[in-house]
């Protein structure tokens, strides 16, 4: 970030009409905002929303509560405009990019080998950076998979150890025996790729649109683009990176806390706390898309108040 | 509310894309508004956010760390637009409305009678009755005056109870000794008026803004508009009406949890969970604005996702 932009905004707050510290979280928002684009008159006008989509081969062994064809139906809701994530993004001024990777071809089943070869790796990890617009003055990363909480909390479990199956949660709602054999193939995909490094585990564990949110967030990055995180994929795929690089996810907030069992944790790990707590678990980069507004609210403040000196308000 | 269109809005959240219970509250919210409009398509397009300006006798005791000509001073910079309220009302869409209740005539000093007489008080809560839009489809009720804190910490401390000097807070920043003495001002309101009933409370330690924001609140049910409550002070006067009146708040939510000690408190005591937690200690019905953005989002998603049966999308 740019220090110097930081204490302009950070000067700048101390002279608006209300005592210090009374907007809050809305204080740092702006603040982080500011540094990261560099530009003490930054405001959030450009917001792109990211949705990347895949299918994974764990779910054969029975790991949701939804068919695997649900992926491709709801990116042809997205394209129709018919899902949740189009009437946040309308809300929000947002553009909404869906990339569908390669959904005919499922990742491969995590518990038997990697669930990316090297060069699908690499090129939904590109996917995800060349998503990016450089126009964009905030991206928001998020998904649409069936089975991608099964992939999300293998990873996690990798990344951060403690009883593994312990990360499953009931993702879009699967019952008792579909959460029995989810916490079995977590187990199962932690035994046999835990030793990786945090990149390969996104490899052998993720899947192509976990891989191409974490492209996105590190390509947002190279153009000085802040970046609201979603619920537990997006922050699972995200801490690959911040294990890898630490610090990684700077330019990054936590926009909401999933009611997802584990994302909490995986925020705590990141020392991230979200804006939002609505005990929302859809994905699709909804929770992220709501938590635009705080963002906006935050900048609103900080760019259009008056100053003491502005208004003839005595400052205490 | 109206029951039939509770229902019916219940049945619409169950055909949508998504899975059942993954918007979380976003669920609830809808079902509540739709509810208390009648209206199953029922939209949030014109929200009327009230401010009212009161000033209080005891500030002459040293309870505040800003001086009393402040809230005339920030009633010129709302009308000028240069407050926070000013930014979110705009990025809410909302119209805003400032009432600045006899500001040259500070109420009395209620450690040694009542804070309002009877015309006083009945003429500031017409003035928050009558201020409400029929028009309007949701109302925020917001306030400022310096000195408020302290009133609403003595109305909440004969509200519920507990150790009376523990409901001071630091208000807009005051410091150690400011506290000492904001304790015992609350502690003397406290012993002196303690026996009124609810709304005997509201006129003895109350200002002509709190009884103008529970004026407000009673008015917009009578219109059947929905309320998003506010911070600490404004979750006080509103908790006058609940102790009169057990349901009274049951066409409202909270916006937010204030960092003002003792909101908790009171929001535990009403049965209501914030929608937002963002730190946030400012009045001015900030908080609640803010909030309009969620509620909006909720509406969003309800009225205008497609339904599984709509996007041909399996439900499970």
């Amino acid at each position: 970030p740019d220090d110097t932009a930081a204490a302009a905004a950070r000067d700048r707050d101390a002279q608006l009409t209300k005592p210090p510290g009374a907007l809050g979280r809305l204080e740092e928002l702006a603040e982080w905002y500011i540094g990261w684009r560099g530009d003490p008159a930054a405001r959030c006008n450009s917001p792109q929303i990211l949705i990347f989509a895949g299918n994974h081969g764990v779910t054969a062994q029975g790991v949701s509560a939804f068919p695997a064809e649900v992926t491709a139906q709801m990116v042809a809701n997205f394209r129709a405009g018919g899902a949740a994530i189009n009437q946040l993004a309308r809300l929000a001024g947002a553009t909404l990019d869906i990339h569908a990777l390669s959904l005919d071809t499922p990742t491969a089943d995590f518990t038997t080998g990697h669930a990316m070869s090297e060069a699908d790796y690499v090129a939904a990890l590109a996917t995800g950076w060349g998503a990016v617009s450089p126009e964009a003055d905030l991206v928001v990363t998020g998904e649409m998979g069936i089975g991608n909480t099964t992939s999300a909390a293998a990873l996690a479990a990798a990344l951060f150890g403690g009883d593994a199956g312990s990360w499953a949660g009931r993702g879009t709602g699967v019952g008792d025996d579909g959460l029995s054999i989810k916490r079995r193939v977590v187990e199962a995909g932690v035994s046999l790729h835990g030793q990786q490094g945090p990149l390969g585990l996104l490899q052998c564990l993720g899947g192509r649109e976990l891989a191409a949110m974490a492209g996105a967030i590190a390509g947002a990055r190279a153009h000085r683009i802040p970046v609201i995180l979603d619920g537990f994929i997006c922050s699972a795929a995200a801490a690959s990176l911040e294990q890898a690089v630490p610090g990684a996810l700077d330019h990054t907030v936590a926009g909401h806390l999933s009611a997802e069992a584990g994302h909490g944790q995986i925020l705590d790990a990141l020392g991230k706390i979200p804006l939002l707590q609505l005990g929302m678990r859809l994905g699709e980069g909804s929770g992220a898309a709501l938590a635009i507004q705080i963002l906006r609210g935050a900048l609103a403040c900080h760019q259009d108040m008056a100053t003491f000196a502005e208004a003839g308000v005595s400052d205490g």
